[in-house]
């Protein structure tokens, strides 16, 4: 693991006061190899290009934004998986870039794409169809491409097993700490190996939540198993977080399979038994990364549980939780340690979805604060305070009109996230 | 017109700088009359009940919040106009009290609206349904409706015609100035009055924008032609502003028509051309009302015109311009005076409208900033700038897919928005 200290933030704001002490031990793992550049795309004095090299027959899976102005590489990768899930592409290379998204740079947007895939494929070995890529940063201006394709012979040359961290550190912008996890899970009676990096802090919201995410394995395993389990796996991570409820051109999450771990049995559907501890692994791993970026939400404070139970359906029940947790009103209150209990029943009541007052519960951290239609007969100022005052607050919202239930997760709404955005392209 | 300075904020905040340099002078209205208290309901040392006193028959129409969790106050009024509309009840007093919602209270609230209701309506001497009410402030806290009846027979005694600035002043939470408008109409020949007030300036979002209004007029006019002009006229105006997407509790906005100006032929239907210039009037006034509420945002420095135009219909066009205007991240650039246009591109691409990247345009202050999939050709950084750093800022968006147009309103986030709402209640 790198020694180095992590590179600061892109407006080199202070560390997220909810990051873990520190980056995890993520390990080797066959068939995948990493280097990253310093390729001044936009930041200067920091490493800004990510190249990740992996075993022929390297298997692919992705879900992206359903944003209608998606980026270029976004609209690339769409293309190359098409052809990865009936098996025809495998995956080769992934290049990513931080400080420009390229997004909405029209036809020169796309240009540098392929030309980035022509010179990674080039010095790869492959064909341009198997390199994958992503981009984060400014929307909207032109992709110096030379910049980073005058990096990648180097980066495949250097190219090494285990450079994690570096990996997460080159691929952030306004984080404020590089993000990874990882995982093992057996199948069929075979270790397996699940390494994740992940950036992402603002323009944070479902589906999917802003970010990108690269997830890696050595497991066996063809496309269409990946994207059955990626899909599935991406619904209660990735698309239950939110900062800020906007949606980014450029969300990309990617999940590669070398197959060169321990040799296992072959397993040709998600739902195949032997996949069940591969699957919970990959599900805590997607969750970690997702709570990490949560955690480094600009400007975060806190972090914030909201759980609603007793709904319509399921699907009423995320609405309304994201409701809540898009809520600047409770938002603004939790960083300021009002246990406002009357912004939840109005974000309850701005849901759209069916709510009956006088059947509604509220608690903050267990302690209920509103039910039967009004503050509860138990109410107590200062438990409600104590309960919104940590660094980690649940909000529990009881229906009580039928089964539905959902858990996502947020953050405060503090000055930070204005001094952040205020000012991002300058 | 009160000489009086205006009455301070909830918070104490300083006054915003968009607002009017102000207060219009509101002429007197025959058939009104009205009266404010400090009755001390949260406030200290500043008037928080308004009583407003109708002429017999006058006529009354009302829009309120689509929430779930509506105010005991919205429910009372909803009721009355179910008689109101087909011409049996009318309406006689209107009480409004500031600094608590009566939402979310249960049974207590409920029984504190008739509380004030019976005690309104014998001061008054009329019936309980001819009581209208509104509540702002905080939710969930029970409403001590005893501190309100305290001061109604009073209020009737003093009550007078012209009052509007104390009528604006007793109404406000954290508004930083009061709200007024007023214009004359012709009707048949005869000249009419329209007056208005409004308080709002958190928690506002269409359907409909959070705030209290109050419009009267001395036309003659039933209950259900103004139903109609309502209706309609609260479209553009009221539901096309938005400070931070909540939805309250408590939105209220209601007509008042006392048939005490001049004589004018009966008019029985909203579509009458000699409503025309009436209708005209009365959209100027809930306009301008809202536009007042939007230059009172929390926290607001800028006010913000959001213009889509080229959109598959119009509902696609405002749904489209609310997600510009409902983005914490467009809006946090926009108050650090940066043309982060690339926001605006992420903005219609995550409103699940038809959007075609290639034949979006979008002009900040009139210069197109993007076209064709990308950075304008023509783009400049300082013009476009300049667009961004003044008090009015005006975003267009054309999509060049159809006929579908919008336009909404909404101001910047700013710190003060943080520094309001995080300690709300204390």
């Amino acid at each position: 693991m790198a020694k180095k200290p992590t590179q600061k933030a892109s407006g080199g704001h202070s560390v997220s006061p909810l990051a873990p002490k520190s980056f995890p031990r993520l390990p080797p793992l066959a068939g995948v190899r990493l280097a990253t550049a310093q390729a001044g795309v936009r930041y200067k004095g920091r490493t800004d290009v990510l190249m990740a090299l992996f075993a022929p027959g390297t298997q692919v899976a992705g879900v992206f934004t359903k944003s209608r102005t998606a980026s270029a590489p976004v609209l690339w990768c769409r293309d190359r998986l098409k052809g990865a899930r009936n098996g025809e592409t495998s995956a080769r290379v992934l290049v990513v870039n931080s400080g420009n998204a390229n997004a909405f740079t029209g036809k020169a947007g796309l240009d540098g794409v392929r030309e980035i895939a022509a010179e990674a494929a080039q010095v790869a070995g492959c064909h341009a169809g198997e390199v994958f890529m992503a981009s984060t940063g400014v929307i909207g201006e032109p992709l110096p491409a030379g910049k980073i394709t005058a990096v990648l012979s180097d980066l495949a040359r250097q190219a090494a097993a285990g450079a994690w961290r570096e990996a997460a550190d080159a691929i952030m912008t306004t984080d404020t700490y590089p993000k990874g996890a990882t995982a093992t899970a057996m199948i069929d009676g075979v270790k397996v190996t699940i390494n994740g990096i992940a950036k992402g802090s603002g323009m944070i919201a479902p589906d999917m939540a802003t970010m990108l995410s690269f997830v890696f394995t050595d497991a066996s395993l063809p496309a269409s198993v990946l994207q059955d389990c990626l899909s599935a796996g991406v619904g209660p991570s990735f698309n239950s977080i939110t900062v800020d409820s906007d949606t980014s051109t450029s969300d990309t999450l990617i999940l590669f399979a070398t197959g060169k771990g321990g040799k296992h049995a072959a397993v040709a559907k998600a739902s195949d038994k032997r996949l069940t501890d591969f699957r919970r692994s990959l599900d805590a791993v997607l969750l970690d990364l997702a709570l990490q970026v949560v955690k480094d939400g600009e400007g975060a404070q806190k972090l914030i549980r909201v759980d609603v139970t007793g709904a319509e359906n399921d699907g009423a029940a995320k609405r309304i939780a994201l409701s809540i947790a898009n809520s600047p009103l409770v938002k603004t209150a939790i960083a300021g340690n009002d246990a406002n209990w009357g912004r939840i029943v109005m974000a309850v009541g701005k849901a759209g979805e069916a709510a009956d007052r006088d059947r509604l519960k509220i608690s903050f951290g267990g302690h209920v604060v509103a039910e039967n239609g009004m503050r509860a007969a138990k109410y107590n100022e200062k438990t409600a305070t104590r309960a919104v005052a940590g660094r980690e607050v649940q909000i529990a919202v009881e229906l009580g009109l039928g089964n539905g239930a959902a858990r996502v997760w947020t953050c405060d709404l503090t000055h930070g996230y204005i001094d952040i955005n205020g000012s991002y392209r300058s």
